[in-house]
């Protein structure tokens, strides 16, 4: 997976202006057709970005290249699939319009980002549809009220804690995936997204990439088939399986990685959190993503907790 | 769905760059990791197109801005998605790597085009792998083998009779979905493939974009589930329909739609094609697809037939 880092260089700088171009392109697009919303999201220059919290009022030239550092940052060690990618104040997905559900969200954790904060208060933010979505592909609360299922975040509320802007972005639909409530989301899903946010006492830079995925099993007939529920008016796809492939940049820049798979089901709580890795080769194949592949796999010292 | 000519324009160049480039990042990347690959497929400052026939021996900058020139006119009227997408040098594809097959495949058919050729031989073509798709997501020969699913085209190899090489590279897997044979891809699809053709007959250039769908069925406990097959060691799934979404632009530039789902299963020789017509927003919100987003719709003066 590695190439050279010269040509890496260049190839992100290609790929991040040809993402931010066709969000930008996709935006205007539905503004054209559904022009009511231009009231609701129309900032001058700076089309794709959701709201970039600042202390001291910054110029759009000025917000426009913080929001890209950050992106930048974010994206450091490569994009998992360029199927509609958007990026958000603090996070960057990439949504599956047929399945109105993320492929990935990827997230750059500190012991910073997610310290806790007065200023940032959860309770303050509403989960509400992404209208950057094209209506015909966009999830509503509506799905998946009375759907059994919980709001499950992708990028977790947790993670993105210096400005309530984060926080908020957070709750957007795009970002949500329906969830086993009670035993998965609020519990062995739960505990997982607080491994990783531990993960920044140990690493000053913890990169985080989340999914659903939708396995086959095998059946009486004794053929494979991949088989999942969806929900709601707007048929939003119930994962059978989430995954989580983090790596963890040391202060003298080793990398290390863990990979997990969780299945979308009760988890009784005492089960170890390890019992879940797996090669992320195993979420490669079956998401069809390449994760970190700007990392060379040789180039990681540890691997799920072994030393390479 | 209609934008500005002038800005349309600009958004197809800096699309089409984007593929382009993003296509030919890929395959340096494949290539990279498996060098063995680049005595297979390495023309020199060509890299992302198939072969490309011509009488003349034409120079690499000839043959790329020949290549170029033919997908822009092929994706005239726009791409449905932006996923993985791969130019050969008759046909366009944007590929499912989680599902091994086509999100979509886009042709142009002329009644040259379609023209039966003596020096085109259909039964020199093999089909073969296609090594710019990553081995992890790349669907093989032996996936298909003891599976009772024939090898399917998404573009047909009788809408590709110019050149040999135009033939031969439909034959490549990534253009494949597994489809029943008997009373489908053999009957009533290759019926429709053939009405298709024929409507060269009317129109003097035919836009065809095809490709699989997953559709969700109620089950008895009442909820809604997608539920397909998986074939082979690399899991190639098994649509369960598959749509055509066809443009006939007429000699004064006219622009009629017709879209069609048959569903990937045994249908009786008599079924009237009408009955497998559909709006094709029906087809958009299930593919999670925008087809020929460059026309207005309204522009269309026939839909399935009627007049608009």
């Amino acid at each position: 997976m590695f190439i050279n880092m010269k040509r890496t260089a260049t190839l992100a700088t290609i790929a991040t202006t040809a993402y931010l171009t066709g969000a930008y392109f996709e935006k205007q697009k539905i503004f054209q057709k559904h022009k009511f919303l231009q009231n609701l999201d129309s900032r001058p220059g700076l089309p794709i970005f959701g709201t970039v919290s600042a202390a001291v009022p910054m110029t759009t030239d000025e917000l426009k290249s913080s929001a890209t550092s950050r992106i930048s940052q974010i994206m450091k060690y490569g994009f998992p699939g360029l199927d509609n990618v958007r990026s958000y104040s603090d996070y960057v997905l990439s949504y599956d319009r047929r399945n109105r559900v993320a492929h990935w969200v990827f997230e750059h954790l500190t012991a910073e980002s997610i310290k806790s904060n007065d200023k940032v208060d959860r309770s303050k933010c509403d989960f509400r549809s992404d209208e950057s979505i094209h209506p015909f592909f966009r999830s509503e609360n509506t799905d998946y009220k009375k759907s059994g299922f919980d709001r499950g975040h992708m990028a977790a509320a947790g993670n993105h804690r210096l400005h309530q802007s984060h926080c908020d972005e957070t709750f957007f639909l795009s970002n949500m995936a329906p969830q086993v409530g009670k035993g998965f989301n609020r519990d062995s899903w739960n505990r997982l997204e607080s491994y990783v946010r531990k993960l920044t006492k140990i690493y000053p830079n913890v990169y985080c990439c989340t999914g659903p995925l939708y396995l086959p099993k095998r059946e009486p007939d004794g053929k494979m088939y991949v088989k999942y529920e969806v929900i709601g008016s707007n048929t939003v796809a119930v994962p059978t399986h989430f995954y989580k492939v983090v790596v963890g940049e040391t202060a003298d820049g080793h990398l290390e990685m863990e990979a997990y798979i969780m299945p979308n089901q009760i988890i009784s709580d005492d089960t170890p959190l390890t019992v879940f890795q797996v090669p992320a080769e195993t979420i490669e194949r079956s998401s069809g993503l390449l994760f970190f592949d700007k990392i060379n796999r040789k180039q990681l010292t540890k691997i799920n907790g072994r030393k390479c």
